[in-house]
């Protein structure tokens, strides 16, 4: 019998400060998606989550364009009164997931401050500046991962890469949501090194990104919006990749460049889809999934 | 016609970070006591607030001991994000007194960095681990206000008091309430050199406090708790104190040391009671108040 034995590296360039709370949106949306807490209609936050705090903040006249629900402000009081006393955000997020209930390991990348800074014509902006404040209209000229350079991965991350049975790259915006984690000096030397087959499930689908800005990001920062630009990109780390059918005409492509594809649907409509895509791609990796 | 013309100035030495957020409970007291929207069966705090923030921090493990309702939240998330750009205290209150519609002036009584930290016979504490994690059990043995000798007067407070036409020394524990704001350079000098009279209402009654912990705090401090031990603390700084029937057999010592004394009934009960202790109090700073 299969033992479900999941760890999951998660994205701190977009952790932000909101009013003094220390807020991880990626890790966050990890944890409430395998809780089955998220909001799914939108993609983050919590379900039914009320926002009598932030409502209060905005008639004060506060510019409050995060927005934050009261439960998911609990949360971060949590952490920012953990991570204040000195707690790693590794041990801080091992604290709310076993809290949570959440059955697998979730880890931050690296435990030490690294941001993502975006370039723009109008000058360089933080990452929720960005995405959320302007909807990530502004053009993107350059990334800066800051403090990546410092940082060391936090502890369990190079161990899961070296002794993982498989690896998968889910279908994230590889600049953005993926660079970020590579950029911690030996993660990316882990990848390259790893023992386990690594397939990554393409997030560019007929020259658009699912959701998100990573098709523009790419081509303005030039790599082509496709499953090659992001083979190009996932260059010596990934021997599989999981196309949509639309990206059909790229499996030559890719299979010249020494990586198998495997084509199917992946657009996650739905739980089914979403099922399906994790057992093709655990599949591509050689894991059976029993259903 | 009378002009309401009010300044009120008030303690930032209990300011405290909680999990991020900056909370000012004195002043945010005085502004809710003020704007009416105050708790008055807890005397602080919003009357009827939600908890879903704070119960989801406790849910997850955090040791929520300082209470903050959501609305609650709201308000120092505002001034926290304020802060976080700069804005100085003084500013920030003078926002949020604009948006609460709040009628008088309310000014913090510097903008720097001023804590009130408690000697005890176990170690020095924080005010607010004193006051309301420790419920204000422990012996005083020494006060300590930190950052005091490199504060400034925030700005107004020197010229509220030196323009005034009568100054009014609340009912409050004259060690951590006022002694605060006294310890901020200039304040006491402004107020030795008032061309006002100054009225100080004793928040002694019968050698106990009507709430808190001044009368043990001003005996272990080698003070008597009674209106003659204030008298000693505000020497040089009133003109009048007001002291409750209880202690009128002090009235003629206060006279003695050059202070007028005014005997009335000092509980506060009821809003009635309230409105007749301002009135006696202004009244015996020359300032007659209509009914």
């Amino acid at each position: 019998m299969p033992v479900r034995d999941l760890t999951v590296i998660g994205n701190v360039g977009d952790d932000t400060d909101v009013a003094g709370l220390h807020v991880s949106p990626d890790l966050d949306t990890v944890l409430y998606t395998l809780t089955g807490e998220i909001d799914s209609e939108r993609g983050w936050g919590l379900r039914d989550d009320s926002s009598v705090a932030l409502e209060r903040a905005r008639s004060l006249g506060a510019d409050a364009w995060f927005w934050l629900g009261d439960r998911d402000i609990g949360l971060h009081m949590a952490r920012t009164q953990w991570m204040g006393a000195g707690i790693p955000l590794s041990t801080v997020t091992q604290r709310l997931t076993a809290a949570l209930g959440f059955p697998d390991r979730l880890l931050p990348c690296t435990d030490d401050r690294l941001r993502t800074l975006i370039d723009t014509p109008s000058g360089e902006i933080d990452f929720q500046t960005y995405y959320v404040r302007h909807q990530h209209r502004d053009r993107v000229i350059g990334l800066r991962f800051d403090g990546a350079e410092q940082s060391i991965p936090a502890p369990g991350v190079i161990d899961a890469v070296a002794r993982a049975a498989a690896i998968l790259i889910a279908p994230s915006n590889p600049l953005i949501s993926i660079g970020p984690i590579l950029a911690v000096p030996g993660v990316r030397e882990a990848l390259r090194d790893r023992s386990a087959p690594c397939v990554a499930v393409s997030p560019i689908v007929g020259g658009a990104a699912v959701r998100g800005p990573a098709a523009e990001m790419m081509r303005s920062l030039g790599h082509e919006a496709s499953p090659i630009g992001l083979a190009e990109l996932y260059a010596e780390l990934i021997d599989v990749m999981v196309i949509d059918h639309a990206d059909a005409s790229t499996a030559l492509d890719l299979e010249r460049r020494g990586l198998s594809a495997v084509v199917t649907d992946t657009i996650m409509r739905d739980h089914e889809a979403r099922q399906h895509l994790a057992t093709v791609a655990l599949g591509a990796a050689g894991i059976l999934v029993q259903g």
